[in-house]
C-alpha cells in the first residue's frame, strides 16, 4: 500500500462517518421525538468528536508528506484532504465539541423563540453561538480576516472583499429594476384559495421526478425548513406545505432537488471520497437556483406546472398559462427571504451578509441586531418589519452557527446566471422540452458539465469551465431585466 | 478527575456512539432508500469499527485497575464495564472482524434460502457462522462450557445447566396442558374478515399510549419485523399490519411497548451509562411478555380492546367480550414461533435451545439439522413440518450468529410469571383498571420494582428482588393452567 492508498482508505472511513452525522441531522429535523433533544446533543457531540479526531489525526500529516498523486483527480483528492486537515487542525477539539453541543440545542431554542415571536428568548443563545464561532474564526484566521476564515468553509478560494465587489455591481441594478417593477402600474394578482396539502405533496413528488431526482436513492419528507442532506447513494430532501401557498411547497421541492441532483450526479468513482460532495455552498446553490428559477419559473415549465395544478386542484382561479406565469413570478417586497421573488431575494441576502459581517467583526452586538435588521429592511424594502419572527428570527442559520453562509445564496444566483446563459446556447430548443415537463436536456447538460465532477475543481474554476466565461453578474442581471421587463411591460 | 470519573466520561461517549449505531439500524429498517444499502454497509462498518476500538481501548484496563466505587451503583457501573472489557479483549481482533464480515452477508443468504425454501443454499454459510462462533466461544470460555460463554452475552450470570433445569420442570406440564386443551372438544374460532390497516394503526397507537409508551421520547413506524430500538430519551418501536390479522399488529405493538417501556422506565440518572440499558435479554423479554400476555391478553384488557375494535371496525363478527377473550387466546399447534400461542411458544423455544446447544457442542452437525428439527417438532407438536421455511429456516437468529439467544425468550416468560404473581398480590383490583384500558397500576409497579434499576442488578437478582421469591417456573405454569382451563373448560 502506498501512502496515497493508506490515506484514502483512512479518509474513506471518515467520509462514511461524516455521512452518518448527516443522517443523524436529517433524523433530528424530520422524525426525532422532541424529548430526545438533550440525548441527541450528546450523541452528535460524541460522533463529531470522533470525526474531528480523525480529521486531525497526525498520520494524515505524515501521509500527506509522502503521498503522490498519479493524475489530476488524485491531485484534487489530496488538495481537498490537505485543505481540510490544515483547517481542522487549527480548531481545538474542546472548542469543536462545544460548538457541536451548543448548536445542537440552539436550534430548538431558536424554533421556540420564533414561534413565540420573542427575540429575548433566543438572544443569550445567539450570543453564545456567535462567541464560539468568533473564537473558532480567530483560530482559523491566524491573524487574517475573521469573516473570510468562516467563508472558506462554504466557498473555498473566495473572500468577503470579492463578494462585496460582486454585490456592489449587482445591487444598484436590482434596486433600479425593483423600483421600475413596483412603479410599472402592472398589477399581478397573488394566488388565492385553498390547495389541499395532500395534493401539494403529490405534485411535489411529480416535480421531483420530473427534475430527475432518483427516489431509489432518496426520499421526500416534511420539515419546518426544507433542506437536502447526504451524498452518494443516500440523498434525502424535505419540503413543507401551507394550505394557501402551494408555490412554497413546489419551489422548495424543486430547489432541494437541485441540491440533491448535484450530489446524485457526482461520478460514483468519487463515492465516499473528498471529491464525492458538492465543491461549495455557492456552486450547490447555483444548482438549486437554476432548477428553481431559470428552469422552474420560466414561461415554458410554468406552463407544464399549470396543467398539473389543474389536474389536481381543478380550476383554481387563474385564467391561462400566461396569467399563471405572471402569478408565479409576482414581485412583492415581502419580509420572508424564502418566499421572496427573484429580485428581492438577493436584497434579503445582502442585508444578512452585511449584518453578519458586522456581528463577526464585533461592530454589531446581538442585542442591537433587531434594530439594525429593522432599519436596514425598511431602507431596502420600503416596509417596516411587523414582528421579530418576520425579521431577524426568521432564519435558522445563525442558531446553528452558520455565519459566512448567507452570501453563497446570491453567489449561487450569479453562478446560475452564467450557467443558464451557456445552457441556452448549448440547447437552443430547451423551452420546447420544458413545456412538456421534460427537463432532461437541462439536467443532462448540468450533470455533464458540472455535477459529475463533484469537488474536483474549485468553485470559480468549475463555473468558468462549465459556462465558458469569466465569472460576472452580467448574465444574471440581463436575465432578470429581460424577464421582468416582459412580465411587467417595462 | 478520579480514575472512575475518567472511565465514566470515556464510557459515556462510547454509549452515545452505541446509540447512534442503534439509530442507524432503525433508519435502515424503516426509512432508508433501498439503493442506499451498499453505502450504508460502509457507514455502519466504519461506526462499528470506531465503537470496537473504544471498547478495547487499553486505557479502560488501566482505569479499571485503580477506579474505586463509592456506592452500590458505582460498583455496578464498574462491574458492567469490566465484564464488557474482559469479554471484548479475549476475542482476537481478526476473529471479531471475520465474524462481522461473515454475518453481515449471511443474513441476506439466509433470507434468499428461506424464500427459496432451500436449506442447501444456506447450509455452508451456517456452517461457517457456527465455526466462527464456536471459535469465539472457545476464546471466551477459557476452558469452560462453550454455550455458557455465548449465553453470557445475553443473560449474564446464568448457565445452560440452570436453564435446562428450569425447562425440564416446565416442559412436561406444558405438553400435558397442550394435550388437554387440544382434546377438550371446545372449539375456539379464528378471527376472520378484513380490518383496514389505517384502523389497525390507530388502535395500535391507542394501545401504545394505554401501556404508558411516552411518544414525546419515542415514535411508532412500520417495519417488516417489529422491533424496539434505542435507550434513554429516544426509544422507538415498529409494528406491522396485515389486513386479515389485526392481532399481529396489536400484540406486536404491545410487545414492543414492553421492551420500550423498560428502556424508558430506567432512571435518568443512568442516561448514557452501562446501567442505562436493560440488564439482559431475558429481563427485557419479561417486560415485553408481561405487557403482551399477562396484561394484554388477560380477560380484563381484552374487554377494553374489544370495545376499541368495535369503535373502529364496527361489528366484526365476534359476539361479545367473553367470545373475544377466547378468540385472542386460541390455542393451535402452528409451525411458526412468532405466531404461537402462550403454550406452544415455549415448546418452540425449548426445541431451539436443545438443538443449538448440540450444534455448539459439536454433537449435532449442520447437515443433520433439518432432520433433527423435524423429528423433534413432530414429537412435541404432533405435526410434520411441511417445508424448510416453516422449519429450521424460519428464524433469522442463527444466520447472524445469535447462538445462546433463544432460551432468553422462555426465561422471559418464566420471569414474567414470577412478576405477575407479585404484581397481582400488590394490586388486588388490577383487573378493574385494565378493563378500562388503564394499565398505570401495573406499569407503575413494574417501573418502581424493576425497570428503574436498568443494569444495576444481575437478571436473577432483579427478578427475585421484584417478585419477592426465588426464581421458579411454578407461577408461570399456575397462570397458564388456570387461564386455559377456564377458556377450554378443562
Amino acid at each position: 500500500m502506498s501512502a496515497y492508498d493508506d490515506l484514502m482508505a483512512f479518509q474513506r472511513e471518515t467520509e462514511a462517518l461524516g455521512q452518518v452525522a448527516g443522517r443523524l441531522g436529517w433524523d433530528q429535523e424530520t422524525v426525532m421525538p422532541r424529548g430526545a433533544a438533550p440525548q441527541r446533543a450528546e450523541e452528535m457531540a460524541a460522533l463529531t468528536g470522533v470525526i474531528h479526531n480523525r480529521r486531525t489525526d497526525p498520520r494524515i500529516g505524515t501521509w500527506l508528506e509522502t503521498a503522490e498523486a498519479s493524475d489530476e483527480v488524485e491531485a484534487a483528492q489530496l488538495r481537498e484532504i490537505r485543505r481540510g486537515f490544515e483547517r481542522t487542525s487549527r480548531v481545538p477539539a474542546e472548542l469543536a465539541a462545544e460548538i457541536a453541543k451548543v448548536t445542537s440545542t440552539a436550534q430548538g431554542i431558536w424554533a421556540e423563540a420564533r414561534a413565540a415571536d420573542d427575540f429575548g428568548a433566543f438572544s443569550p443563545t445567539l450570543d453564545r453561538v456567535l462567541e464560539l464561532r468568533r473564537e473558532e474564526a480567530a483560530a482559523l484566521a491566524d491573524g487574517g480576516d475573521l469573516y473570510d476564515a468562516l467563508l472558506e468553509d462554504y466557498e473555498p478560494g473566495t473572500s468577503a472583499t470579492e463578494i462585496e465587489a460582486l454585490f456592489n455591481a449587482l445591487r444598484p441594478r436590482l434596486v433600479d429594476l425593483r423600483a421600475r417593477v413596483l412603479a410599472s402600474g402592472t398589477q399581478v394578482e397573488k394566488l388565492t384559495g385553498d390547495f389541499p396539502e395532500d395534493g401539494q405533496l403529490k405534485i411535489s413528488e411529480q416535480l421531483a421526478r420530473a427534475f430527475g431526482y432518483d427516489m431509489s436513492c432518496g426520499r421526500i419528507d416534511r420539515a419546518v425548513h426544507p433542506f437536502s442532506s447526504g451524498s452518494g447513494l443516500d440523498v434525502r430532501i424535505t419540503t413543507r406545505t401551507s394550505l394557501g401557498d402551494p408555490f412554497n411547497c413546489f419551489y422548495s421541492t424543486i430547489h432541494e432537488v437541485g441540491h440533491a441532483a448535484y450530489e446524485q450526479g457526482i461520478s460514483t468513482d468519487f463515492l465516499l471520497t473528498p471529491l464525492g460532495r458538492g465543491v461549495s455552498m455557492g456552486v450547490h446553490e447555483s444548482q438549486s437556483r437554476i432548477y428553481e428559477n431559470q428552469l422552474g419559473r420560466g414561461r415554458a415549465f410554468t406552463g407544464y406546472l399549470f396543467g398539473r395544478m389543474k389536474d389536481v386542484f381543478g380550476d383554481f382561479g387563474v385564467a391561462d398559462e400566461d396569467a399563471f406565469y405572471q402569478v408565479v413570478n409576482r414581485v412583492a417586497p415581502g419580509m420572508i427571504r424564502t418566499e421572496a421573488d427573484e429580485i428581492h431575494y438577493n436584497l434579503h441576502v445582502m442585508l444578512r451578509f452585511d449584518l453578519e459581517r458586522a456581528l463577526i467583526s464585533g461592530d454589531l452586538l446581538v442585542k442591537d441586531l433587531p434594530g439594525a435588521w429593522n432599519d436596514r429592511f425598511e431602507a431596502d424594502f420600503g416596509v417596516k418589519v411587523d414582528k421579530m419572527s418576520d425579521g431577524c428570527l426568521q432564519d435558522v442559520h445563525w442558531s446553528v452557527g452558520l455565519f459566512g453562509y448567507f452570501p453563497t445564496y446570491t453567489l449561487g444566483n450569479v453562478y446560475a446566471g452564467c450557467l443558464n446563459q451557456a445552457l441556452r446556447a448549448a440547447v437552443p430548443d430547451l423551452d420546447a422540452h420544458l413545456a412538456r415537463g421534460d427537463t432532461a436536456p437541462a439536467t443532462g447538460w448540468l450533470r455533464e458539465n458540472l455535477q459529475q465532477y463533484g469537488g474536483t475543481y474549485l468553485p470559480s474554476d468549475i463555473i468558468e469551465r462549465a459556462s465558458g466565461r469569466a465569472l460576472s453578474v452580467e448574465p444574471l442581471l440581463t436575465y432578470l431585466e429581460a424577464k421582468f421587463a416582459e412580465i411587467y411591460s417595462l
